[in-house]
C-alpha cells in the first residue's frame, strides 16, 4: 500500500467521523416541548454543543497532523498499516465517548467522572496511536522515512509526542475530580494544538517538497 | 498541506453532510398510522422536505464555490487550514439546524422564530467562513494566490461576499417575524446563487487553467 | 470544475448513500422479542431486505453508468454542475423512499400504493436526471464532449435513455395496482441494467481511452 | 472503469461502513440510569464493544487485502465491476449483523445461535466475494491481470482463499453451538489475517511496482 491510498482512506474515515458527530445533536420532539420552551430546551443541552465542538476540533487537528506525519513517510509496511488502522479505530469511535460525556456530564459524580475518564482515555489512545506511528517509522533503519528527514528534528518530535500524551494522562486524573473542567481542559489542549506547529514541519518545508 | 488534499478532505465532508441530511426525513411507524393515513402523514411533514431541499442546495452551492475559490489558491498555510476547518464545522453541523427548523417551524411563534434564527445564523456562519478565507488569501503579500490572479477582480469578489452576508443578516431579521418566509427567502437566495457566477471565475477561466 | 473533481464528489455521494441504506435494517429491541422469536421477527422484516437489495443495486448501477457517461464528457459547465447536483439529490434521498416502501408495503392498499408510487417516482427522477445530463452535453455545439465521440452512437443512447424512463413510468402505473409487484419489477429492471451495456461505451472503448 | 476509480469508490464504501459501526454503540438515556449506575450499564453492553472491535478489524483487513488484490489487476471489465459491487454490498451490510449479534448474543440459545449464524454467513459472503474476484481475474486469458504476475503464486493464493472460506464455514457450524465462542473465533481469525501476508504480495513487490 502506498502512502497515497493510506492517506486517502484515513482522510475518508476522518471526514466521516467528524461529520457523524452531528448525529449527537438531537432535536427534541416538538410535541413534548411546551410553546415557548425551545430556548430552555436548547440551553439545557449545552454539553452536547461543547462536546461536539471539542471533538470536532480534535479530529480536525488529528487530520492536519496525520498529513504532516505522512508527508515525512515514504513507504508503508504492513505493521504501519495496522498501527494506522488502530489510530483510525480510536478516531472513528470518538462519537461514542463524545455522546457519553455530553449525556452524563451533569449526572451524579461517579457517572460524570466515569464518562470523562472514558473520553480522556480515548484522547490518550489517539496520542498513543500517533506516538506508535512515529516510533515505528523513526526506529533505526526502518527505511520508511524520506531520506532527507533530519534525525535531530525527528527525535525532537518524539519528545513532543511524549509531552502531549502526558497532558492526556493529566486529563484522566482530572476526570476523577470534575467532568466539566476535564472537557474544558481538552478544549484548551485542542486550541493549543491549533496554534502549535511541529518543528519537523519546518524542516520538511525547506525541502521544497510537493 | 497542499490544496489537493485540503480540497479532497473538504469534498468528503461536503459529500457526507449533504447525504446525512436524508436522515432528517423520518418514516412514521406504520403501526401508528391508520390505513389510508399515509398521504396525510407525509403531507404533514412538508417542512422536512422543504428544509431538506434548501439545505441540500446550499451545501451543493458551497461545494461549487469552495472549488472555484480554491482553484485560485496556490498554497495553504496553517491559518488557512483552520479557517477552512471552521467553515467545514458550519457545513457539517447544518443537518442539526435543518432538523430544528423543520421540527419547530409550525410550533408557537417564539420557538419557530428561534429555530429560524439558528438556521439563518448557520448560513451567515458559512458566508463569514467564506469571507474569512477570501480575506486571508487576498491580503497583501499572502503569497497564497496564483500570481496570475487579477487584483481588481479579487476586490470585486470581496464586495460580493460582503453583500451575500448582508442578505444572511436580513434573513436573521426576518426570522423574528416569520419562520416559513425565512425558509422561503433562503430558498430564493440559494436559487440566486445557482445562477450567479463570480466575476473572478471568468478571469481565472481565461488562463486556460486545468 | 473539471470532470475529475465532479466525479470524485459524485462518487462520494454515491458511496455514502449506498452505505447509509443499511441504517434501514433495524434490529428489534431484544427485550421485546420472546426467546426463540428472533427468526420470526427477521422473517417478518423481509421487505426491508428486499428494498435494501434493490436500492443498493440501483445506486451501484447508477455509479457505473455515471462513470461511463462522464468518461465521454471533456468539460463541465455551470448548468451541467447543477443538473448533476439534482441527480445527486435524487440518489441521496433514495434511503427515504426505500424505508417508506419497506415500511408500508404490507399496509392497506392506499398506503402501500402511495409508497410504491413515491419509490417509482424517485427512480424516474434518476432516469430523468441522467437524460437531462445527456441532452445537455449532446446538444449541438455544447463543446462538452470529447471530440472523438460518434454522433450516431450518442443519438442511439438518447433513445435508450428514453426507453429506460418509459419503464420507470410503467412502474409508477403498476404502483397503483400492487406494491410488491412494483418492487419486483424494479428488481428485474436493475438486473437488466447489470447485464446491459450502453452502445456508446464500445465506441468509446475503441479509442483506447484511459 | 479503470481500477483507480473502482478502488476509490470501494475505499469510500469501506471507510463509511467502518465508521458507521460506531452507531451501534448506543448511550443509555441518562434519565433511565440511577446515579452511579453508568459503570454497570456500560459493562452490561460488552457484546457491543466486542462485536464493534471484531467487525472494525474485519473491514480494515478487507480494505488492506482489497488493495493488494487490485494492485495485481490491470483492467476492469463489467462482470468484475458487479462482482466487486456484490462484495461491497456484503461489507456495507456488516453493521446490521454486527448489531444483531451484539443484541442477541445473550438471548435464548435459538436466537443467539441464529444471530451468530447470520454474522458468520456474512463473513463467508466476504470470503466468497474475494474468491469470486480472484477466480474471475485469474481464469485463463482473462487479460485483466498485470502480465508480470507469477501464475504459480496466483494459484497458491486460490488455495489460501479456499482455506479462508473453510474457516468461515467452520464458524457457521460453531454458531449452532455457542454465539460467544463464535465471536471469539472471528476475532482470532481476524488477528491471524492481520499477521498473515499473501504470498502473491511478495511476488508483486519484487516488481518494484508503484
Amino acid at each position: 500500500v502506498d502512502t497515497n491510498r493510506l492517506e486517502a482512506f484515513s482522510d475518508g474515515v476522518f471526514a466521516i467521523a467528524i461529520t457523524l458527530l452531528v448525529l449527537n445533536l438531537s432535536v427534541s420532539d416538538p410535541t413534548k416541548i411546551t410553546h415557548g420552551g425551545l430556548a430552555a430546551d436548547l440551553q439545557h443541552k449545552w454539553p452536547s454543543y461543547a462536546a461536539y465542538f471539542v471533538s470536532f476540533l480534535v479530529i480536525g487537528i488529528i487530520w492536519v497532523n496525520h498529513h504532516f506525519v505522512f508527508k515525512l513517510i515514504a513507504r508503508v509496511d504492513r505493521p504501519l498499516l495496522f498501527i494506522n488502522l488502530m489510530l483510525l479505530m480510536v478516531v472513528s469511535v470518538l462519537p461514542f465517548p463524545t455522546a457519553l460525556l455530553a449525556s452524563y456530564i451533569r449526572h451524579g459524580p461517579a457517572d460524570s467522572h466515569l464518562a470523562a475518564v472514558i473520553y480522556s482515555v480515548t484522547m490518550l489512545g489517539m496520542g498513543l496511536g500517533f506516538a506508535a506511528i512515529w516510533l515505528w517509522v523513526t526506529r533505526t533503519k526502518s527505511g520508511l522515512l524520506h531520506e532527507r528527514l533530519n534525525e535531530v528534528a525527528a527525535r525532537g518530535a518524539i519528545v513532543r509526542f511524549a509531552l502531549g500524551n502526558l497532558v492526556y494522562v493529566a486529563t484522566i486524573g482530572l476526570s476523577f475530580v470534575n467532568a466539566v473542567l476535564t472537557l474544558a481542559l481538552h478544549f484548551v489542549v485542542a486550541i493549543y494544538y491549533v496554534f502549535d506547529q511541529l518543528p519537523v514541519d519546518r524542516g520538511a518545508n525547506t525541502n521544497g517538497e510537493p
